[in-house]
């Protein structure tokens, strides 16, 4: 699956999805997806899908880290402040891995852009496969931003830092339960030019990998705040 | 730019090109892409181009390898044998790094999805970046299926072995000529299912980091030789 995020969405009107069927195979169907608000284009998307198949067989390792059930909860990690970011993932249970949500990390001296979180969903799931998908393909862009921003002395709502994200590609390797603990393994290898790549990798918690996933973000530093500029500043962004 | 490969392409007729315009910002153009032959859909692609911005930068470290004058070129590594092979990459000067080249290798034992080489066009070409993107772009795709098939003991030409490229995804960071040495670093995490996913990075020969390419490819093995199935499989695959 690859997409691009176009536009800002309007969460106060429906979207029209305009779907091309480019190509159905015996093997592999594809599809091209525009999402429409307001008569323009605000995402675009293209996907692939296989049928079970036989082939070469190989996977690199699971990283070695702590259990989820050794590590705190994010609503006691944030229980003793007031920031809005302990209700964020609601719907998920996530156990942060060293170093931590950046939002506790006042001191990121010597930080890699690096970021391991366990999460499942706070609920059970229904059987449908779809249905996990789905929730994982959500969850995957949760973070990833974040993994970038790790090294750096800047938080997103710093007036002077724009970020957003620009793409989203994603792998489905396997099966796998979103309401079962998934190890989302996060790394950012650049940032540069008012862009960072991150890409992640989804294990199951005995070690298959069920998902990667790659994401250019926007990472920009502007000269001046954003202030009332703001409206102007985002436009020349999205 | 992300793209995908839909049906096999002619090398007879022309490729009609439809481009979608679908976006065009102050800092971001995006544009979607579907190649036609024979009146239908071979390969599509969205790409986002963005002006030069000021941001947050890091970059992960180059890997440690021999340099390229140390390493024999691709033609002294063939040159011994009446594989096609020694021709199959003239345009570009290959320098492989330990294992080499996937064909001279008879026992794979032990080898890791992992491969290495250097390369730069066999001369100079135009100052115009654009040109050395599309250079890079169609080196990029050479040798990262390869990566994936490194620690099996299958090749390319056996008949119970399909590989196809399905996917394609490139992410520009940085100028970058292509006709000075680069460093292409391909891993494969993950093949299963009659799929492998390798991810690659470009370098310069001074440690910048350029270019990042994400491909899916076929790895499918068939439970019969191909033989005279050989134009059922094919439809079944691409």
């Amino acid at each position: 699956m690859h997409a691009y995020f176009l536009r800002p969405g309007d969460p106060n009107v429906p979207i029209l999805y305009e779907v091309d069927r480019i190509r159905d195979g015996r093997s592999f169907t594809t599809r091209r997806v525009v999402a429409v608000q307001h008569g323009k284009a605000i995402f675009n998307l293209s996907a692939s899908f296989h049928t079970d198949d036989h082939g070469l067989e190989h996977q690199m390792a699971m990283p070695d880290v702590p259990e989820p059930s050794t590590l705190p909860p994010l609503q006691q990690l944030f229980g003793w402040t007031d920031r809005p970011e302990a209700q964020w993932h609601h719907p998920f249970d996530v156990r942060h891995i060293e170093p931590g949500p950046r939002q506790l990390r006042r001191d990121r001296t010597g930080l890699k852009p690096i970021q391991r979180v366990w999460f499942r969903t706070d609920g059970h799931l229904p059987d449908d496969f779809l249905v996990h998908a789905c929730v994982v393909a959500y969850a995957s862009d949760l973070w990833l931003l974040d993994t970038a921003a790790l090294p750096h002395p800047v938080n997103f709502d710093d007036p002077t830092f724009m970020a957003a994200s620009l793409d989203h590609a994603m792998w489905f390797h396997r099966p796998f339960r979103a309401d079962e603990w998934l190890l989302y393994d996060q790394e950012s290898p650049i940032a540069h030019g008012g862009r960072a790549l991150v890409s992640g990798r989804i294990f199951t918690e005995d070690g298959r990998l069920v998902v990667s996933v790659v994401q250019e973000g926007l990472t920009r530093l502007l000269t001046a705040p954003r202030g009332n500029q703001a409206r102007a500043a985002q436009a020349a962004t999205t």
